[in-house]
Order: structure tokens, then C-alpha cells, then sequence
């Protein structure tokens, strides 16, 4: 079963917004042993829209849209599948069903006859929307499946929740399994991963199954692709990959394996040990604490954090010397000892973990050019410690690095407390 | 000048990472009355990439690629498109002198010979890459123009940046000149603008270019597409669309005409008027923060911030009462007014914006279930005041709508602010 995903929208193409369906998609099929093909974008134009449909359907069993689907005159895209199709737009008691049922979710009245949410081609099938207005749809055509769904990605990743498995059941490949083992590493360049430490590693792991490399912020993931016919033989292949990275000198670089982000990590262990830990953030602007937050179940470790911007809230609030700003500036490994130990003190935390920095584009000096972060460490016991790196990218990468290297050192910490 | 945009890279298709490369790419074009016409996304696979090419090419005069750059075995895209193109590759003193000075750049030493930097396909040129190691290259095969770039952001960006003009510029055309005027609004659906406040406005705004709607966090961009052959023609049509606007009853629901997010919005008008802000986050968890320091020269305006996740952290560093937390609980507009007072008055702000709310999955109660969030304004006047929002979706996009939310309070008081 071959998957093809069409997103419709110009404001992707115009650089208004990213795509962030693709991901959905992905994230939404990988547990069900199923991947996309195939992306394309077109603009919200009928010639651009019906040609991908063209390019998708041929090489795919089911081509999913986004976008496209909403009530003002740019959305085009049910009128043009129509169109695609050689189907005529027909008014749809079926469909009137489920927009009234949408609005009646919001607790809205569906505004009624005149609404284009009325009207579907013939032989569409209208699927309710439980986070948005607009009624998704789906069609057969001969042995091809089309589905389409809104493009704001809340809507997107509700209707392929609620009707993609159904719709697409008895196409599902039986007997085939695939797993991704993903080895998250650190503190090495995937050059010299795969050029110097160990330059074999690619052809054993190539052995059972398809690899990728990809960088990412200040680490490289590696993943292997493995498929099989039955889970046991999932499994086999699995252990094998696995007994190669151990064995492989590149292991004491791995601080993760599986999907999960440094920040999930982090809430697991921290939650686990019952850990209590937070940030004085400057370069960061919050970025740490914002991260930490998107997981749920970070309440029970994550006690917050001073974003101490201006040197007045590290001084008043966390307790840094003015001699310290004066002497060393704000971004010093004195300023991030300090701000470090006035958090831990302030909040009364296990972990406190500190960051200034210049993220640009002013800012710097000899000793620290832009791009340079003091991370600080202060903890329970008292001890406190603090490391400089020099780092690259604009003001928006830096502060991802920044935060990362934060997170680094708050995961060293938390997989160190007894 | 019609440009196609092929994104290599199946950690796209897979979900690891999400493409921002489109949106980059859109971003560089716009100023130069260039756009994106088209895009597609393939695997690290040589059919998918070949077939994708001849798409590509067969309706663009430039094609552009991202991704597939890079050392490892998995980086196929200059093999092939040397295929693609019937090109040998061949040893190139020009690449090698071109890797070897992006190596210098980072002070490390070009690995040398045997290295897959060295060669490049016949007729294919190198060019230089300031962020990163792997080279860049274009070529011409009869009119058709090809420009590979690697996939990571930075160093998609900088190629682009140092390259794609001169390359292109025979191509540019003359006497064509496009803008997108963009109105922002907010307290007002989408259907309801072209439904019921001003039925003819679409109609209207599209004698004069193409018109688009989207809805975006918690509001709409109504954006018109225009094109002349003169900058004066241009500039005509854009005063006609600002007059139909003004003239509308939805130009109370504008907040801001232009591309300007709402944070740069903020931090101009913010150091314009010299005013010291900053937050007190509960629900967003630093979201806030880290949004207004994305924007370069925040910190004349951002003092910092109180991420409060913690009650006790509401209790000891804003000040807020045991009293309110035990009668009215944390999430309530009592807790948002004495959040804001407290941080007010700690940071010594001319604006306190405070934010407690449910962001889920867990949480909520009869009065204010998940999705509730209070918004509270502590000003140096000693006036403070919270109002609360009941908003919809899942815990990081309710993050996002919290801090719109925050933001929109926020953009309020800086602009009343004398």
C-alpha cells in the first residue's frame, strides 16, 4: 500500500506558514507499519492541484490531502477533486449531517442551505471533524483511495485519528512489520562518526536494515529502518542492531535510544527520582523552560525558572554580585555559577541549571564572540559548576543550541542523582 | 522565471523532522519578485529522486534541492543528478579547493583525497559554504537551471544568500514587480468576516490581486497577492486595497497591516516608547519569553520573566497570597491579577502580563476546564486587571493560543501606553 500526501496551500509555497502535516502523517502511520511515499505542495490553483493528483495517483494506492477545505473563496480543493474525478457537485444530506454536527460541537448553528459545506461530488463521503467546521471527505476511484482533510494541523491529525485506519483497512499490508531503532548521540561529528570512529559501523548496520544519519541541533541521530514478516523476526533484527552499536566504540556517545526527545527524557528520569529542577535563563530567552512544558507530566519536576534578561533581574532576583557583572560581565562562568546557585537557593531545587550567552546579532567579545553559552550547574549539595562552548547559527539556532547544551547538562545531572 | 523546489530527505517523509527549508526559500524569494511555483518532497532514494527531477524540470526554468549533501552513505543527491544530467563525475581541483576552504573556515583540515567532496559530475560548479562543510554546486543543461544546496537550514540559507542571484540573474525578469499585503486580524472567525461582516470585501479585494485567508493561532490573515509592471502600478493597487480596507467594518479587527509577527510588533513599539515588560508564566511555561527574545533588540524592552510552574513559586517569588491559591486556586483570575502585581512590582515593569491556566492533557475543573486560561495586567500605575479565555486544542497548540493570547494583552497596553 503506497501512501502520497498532497498538501494545498499556497501560504506554504509563500513561505507564510511551514508545513507541519507531513510530520503528523509520518508520526500518525509509523505505529501502524505504514510510511508516505511521497509529498508534493501545490498552490491553491486548479492546474497545479489537479497535475499532483495526476503525479500521486499514478504511483500510489491512496493519496491524502491537506488544506484547502475551509469556507472562504481560496478553497478550492473539494471543487477540483470533483473536477479530478468527473464527478458533478451535488447537495448532500449526508453532508449537512456533518457540518451540523461539527458546528453543534463549538455551539454553533450551522448556517444552513446556502453553506458550500452543502455540497459534495458524487460518491464522496463526508467524515465528521471533531476539532474544526469543515467536513472532511474520502472517495473510491476504481482500486484508488482518496482522503482529504483541513489543513490547520489539529484538524488534520483528528480526522486521520478518527477515520484513516477504517477507510483504508483492506488495503493494509498483512505480515509486514517495521520498526525504526533510532541511536541519539552527542559530542561527535557525524563525519567523524561514520570517517574515523568507527568506519565499519555503517555496513553492519546497513546489513539489516536501510540507514540514515541526520543531524540535529548538537548531536547526530543514527536510525536504522528494519522491516520484517513476522514481529519475531522484527525482534531478531532489532537485537542484532542493537549488539553492533554496543559493541562500537561510537556507544559512549549514544544518550538516547529510541524516538523520545531529550526533554521527554528528562521529565521520565526526573519523575522517576523525584527530582525537582529549573532554569535561570538569559541567552535562552525561555526556551528551556518552554521545552520541558510541551511535556506532559513536567509539573511534578519542573519547578519554574527566572528568565532574567536584564542584568537588574540577575542581580535583584537571583542574587549575582554586582562586583561579579561588573568584573566578569553577564556572560561569564562567574555570572552562571552565580545565577545558578541563587536559583537553586531561590527555588530551593535538587537541579538548577543555568545559561548566558551572546545569541546575536550584537553582542560578544574576544574572550566570548557571539555564539558563545556559559551553561552553570548548581546543586542540593552546594556544589556548583559552570562550562563555556562556542557554538554556531543565527539568533533563532543559537538559542536552540544554547538550550540544548542546557538540557545536556540537565540530563548528565539527573542520570547522576541517586 | 518559474522555480520548482525538491526537498531530498526521508527524515521528511518520516516524520523525524518537519521541512523548513520551503518556508526559508519563499522567504529569500519575495523580496526579489520571485516565488516558489511548486514543491516536492522525496526519499533518499535514486528512482524517487529522478522521478521527482523530470517533474520538476519539465514545468520550471529553476530547479532548486535541498538536502542529500552531506558524508554519509545516505547522501545521494550528486550522484544522482550526475545520472540524471548523463554527467561522469570526475575529480575536481575546484571542489577541493572550494571543501577545503569551507573546512579552513571551522579550522579543521580537509580530510583530502579520497574524500567524496573531491568529485563532482562534469560541468557541475562548486560552490562555497560558509556554515558548513559539505559543498554546494549548480549547473546549466540547456535552459534549465539547477541549484543544490545541503538540507540543514543554516546552510540552505547562507547558499542561497551568497549564490542564487548571480546565478539566476540572466533569468530575472524585467518590469515585474509583486507584493503581498498582508492585514492581520483577530477577534473575528473566518466565515464570519466573508459571511457576515462585510459579504462583498473578497470580491472587492480581488480586482486588485489575488486573495487568500488564513486562519493563524487566534486570528485570520487576509493577505492580497499584487503584481504590476511598475513599482508605481504596484504601489497604486496597494493604496487601493488599504482604502477598501479602512472602509470596512472588519478593520476594527486589524491589529497590524504587514509580514511583522506579533512580537516584533511588540518590541518596536515597546523601545519606541521605552517600556520595560515581562511575564509571569504558569500555562505557557516560558513560551512567552521565548517568543519576544526570538526578536533581535528585546532586550532594551524584555527585563525577564517568572516561570511560576510551582504554586510555591507563585507563593514565594511573585508574592501571590496562600489565601488566593487555597479559596480561588491557581488557575483564576484572582491568582493572574496578584501574579502580575507581584512581578510588577519585583521587576519594577511599566507592563506585567501573567498567564495561569489548564494546557492539558490533565487538569481542569467545572469553572475553568482544560483549555481555560486566566490573562492578568499589572501596570505602574498600580492598576491591575485578568480576564480569561476558554481556548481550544492540545497541550502545545493550547500553549500557543495561551501566549497569543498573552501577547494580543500585551499589544494592548503598549499601544495605550503614552
Amino acid at each position: 500500500m503506497k501512501i502520497g500526501f498532497l498538501i494545498i496551500g499556497s501560504e506554504v509555497l509563500n513561505g507564510k506558514i511551514s508545513d507541519l502535516n507531513t510530520k503528523i502523517l509520518a508520526d500518525f502511520l509509523r505505529p501502524n507499519n505504514l510510511e508516505i511515499n511521497e509529498a508534493m505542495i501545490s498552490r491553491d490553483e486548479k492546474s497545479s492541484i489537479k497535475h499532483s493528483l495526476n503525479e500521486l495517483f499514478a504511483r500510489h494506492d491512496v493519496v491524502i490531502t491537506s488544506g484547502g477545505l475551509g469556507p472562504t473563496k481560496d478553497d478550492i480543493t473539494k471543487e477540483t477533486l470533483g473536477e479530478f474525478f468527473g464527478r458533478n457537485s451535488e447537495y448532500s444530506d449526508e453532508a449537512v449531517k456533518v457540518a451540523t454536527e461539527n458546528y453543534k460541537r463549538f455551539s454553533r448553528d450551522f448556517p444552513g442551505k446556502e453553506h458550500g459545506y452543502c455540497y459534495l461530488p458524487q460518491g464522496f463521503v463526508p467524515l465528521s471533524n471533531r476539532t474544526g467546521f469543515a467536513p472532511a471527505f474520502h472517495t473510491r476511484d476504481k482500486n484508488k483511495i482518496l482522503i482529504s482533510a483541513p489543513g490547520v494541523p489539529r484538524e488534520f491529525k483528528s480526522i486521520l485519528e478518527d477515520h484513516f485506519l477504517s477507510i483504508v483497512k483492506d488495503l493494509i499490508p498483512k505480515n509486514h512489520f517495521h520498526d525504526h531503532v533510532i541511536f541519539r548521540t552527542r559530542n561527535v561529528p557525524e563525519e567523524k562518526i561514520f570517517g574515523e570512529v568507527d568506519t565499519s559501523l555503517w555496513d553492519k548496520l546497513a546489513n539489516y536494515g536501510e540507514v540514515s544519519s541526520l543531524p540535529i541541533l548538537m548531536g547526530v541521530d543514527i536510525a536504522v529502518k528494519v522491516t520484517g514478516s513476522s514481529n519475531d523476526e522484527l525482534a531478531g533484527k532489532v537485537s542484532a542492531i542493537k549488539k553492533i552499536m554496543q559493541e562500537s566504540p561510537v556507544s559512549k556517545n549514544i544518550w538516547h535510544i529510541g524516538p523520545e526527545s531529550i526533554e521527554e527524557k528528562i521529565v521520565v528520569l526526573a519523575n522517576q527520582k523525584k527530582i525537582k529542577f529549573g532554569f535561570a535563563e538569559s541567552a535562552t530567552g525561555g526556551l528551556c523552560s518552554h521545552r520541558i512544558t510541551n511535556v506532559s507530566g513536567s509539573s511534578q519536576c519542573f519547578m519554574g525558572s527566572i528568565v532574567c534578561y536584564d542584568e537588574k533581574v540577575k542581580e535583584h532576583i537571583l542574587g549575582v554580585s554586582h562586583e561579579t557583572l561588573e568584573k566578569f560581565t553577564a556572560v561569564s562562568l562567574e555570572c552562571a555559577r552565580e545565577m545558578a546557585q541563587g536559583l537553586q537557593k531561590n527555588l530551593s531545587l535538587d537541579i538548577a541549571i543555568s545559561i548566558t550567552g551572546f545569541a546575536g546579532p550584537g553582542g560578544g567579545n574576544d574572550k566570548f564572540p557571539v555564539g558563545s553559552v556559559c551553561i552553570g550547574k548548581g546543586l542540593k549539595n552546594g556544589e556548583v559548576s559552570a562550562e563555556s562552548f562556542i557554538l554556531k547559527g543565527d539568533r533563532e539556532i543559537l538559542k536552540q543550541r544554547f538550550s540544548q547544551a542546557a538540557l545536556y547538562a540537565l540530563l548528565d545531572e539527573v542520570e547522576k542523582f541517586a
